[in-house]
């Protein structure tokens, strides 16, 4: 532990690399967490899988 | 708030909105929930993926 | 399956019911799937233990 | 009930097929479950999908 | 990894115990997974949290 | 989107407050996200819900 899970859009390796980094950054210096005990998991979903307000994501025209 | 994750076999687009429609709405009716505050994503998973009883979904005869 | 995890603020139970109930009955409908084979987890959540917008809920003013 | 969900590396399905099996075996035996009461999903994830330390699983030389 | 989560009903201390070593000891034996990269979470829930068929838990008299 | 869920060890408020302001503030400027798009959901567990290495954190002397 800590066991991060992020439910999001597909986005580029650099970018899930950055975040990684800082999110677990952030449980080292806000919990004094060991680094090596941080895992981040990227669950990523397109506009076929997700609804927002009723409308599936694919549907939507104000992205 | 809500977030509704829902595990499930693979399903036509088409079927997907449509329960997403409906679940919203039954948040906004039954809870007062705001529309938008409803989220729903849909993880796909295929009888590779998935075990019963002790019998992975891709084995089973009685489906 | 199909198995349904809510993340939701604490509901009073009837609505809880009610809520089950109907999204049960969207997939029965919509999927037509065997209203046995539906089960929904509510994984309630307070303030204390969820944030929006880098702000924890019990901090909001604009509830 | 119970709903066991594994996040884990890709494996082959034989290697899903026996670990399902055990562990379904395992509920069975120390819980005193129905073994049909017993679901398994396989959440698999590869390495720009998962951190540890800070570091992507696809950018690691120690695995 | 492997994280795995459990939802279920509440159980004693020490069948979460047994059940926790089994699991483990299957990723040992049919995954070759290293021991302490094995982690279980026991996401408990009682009838008041948890709906089979659109009934809650608490409702059902089959149990 | 994105949902963040971290199963974690019971925390303090003001650790959680800092954490959430920092991981929010990650997705804004690593993926442009907006700031109110961005929840956290904290998954508290005792020692009595979680096993590591096949032993329950609650029996673990090297903590």
């Amino acid at each position: 532990m800590p066991i991060v899970t992020i439910q999001q859009f597909p986005r580029p390796l650099e970018q899930k690399r950055e975040l990684a980094r800082r999110i677990t950054e952030a449980f080292v210096e806000v919990y004094g967490a060991k680094e090596e005990a941080v895992q981040v998991f990227f669950s990523e979903i397109d506009g076929e899988g997700w609804a927002k307000g009723g409308v599936m994501g694919c549907d939507k025209t104000d992205k």
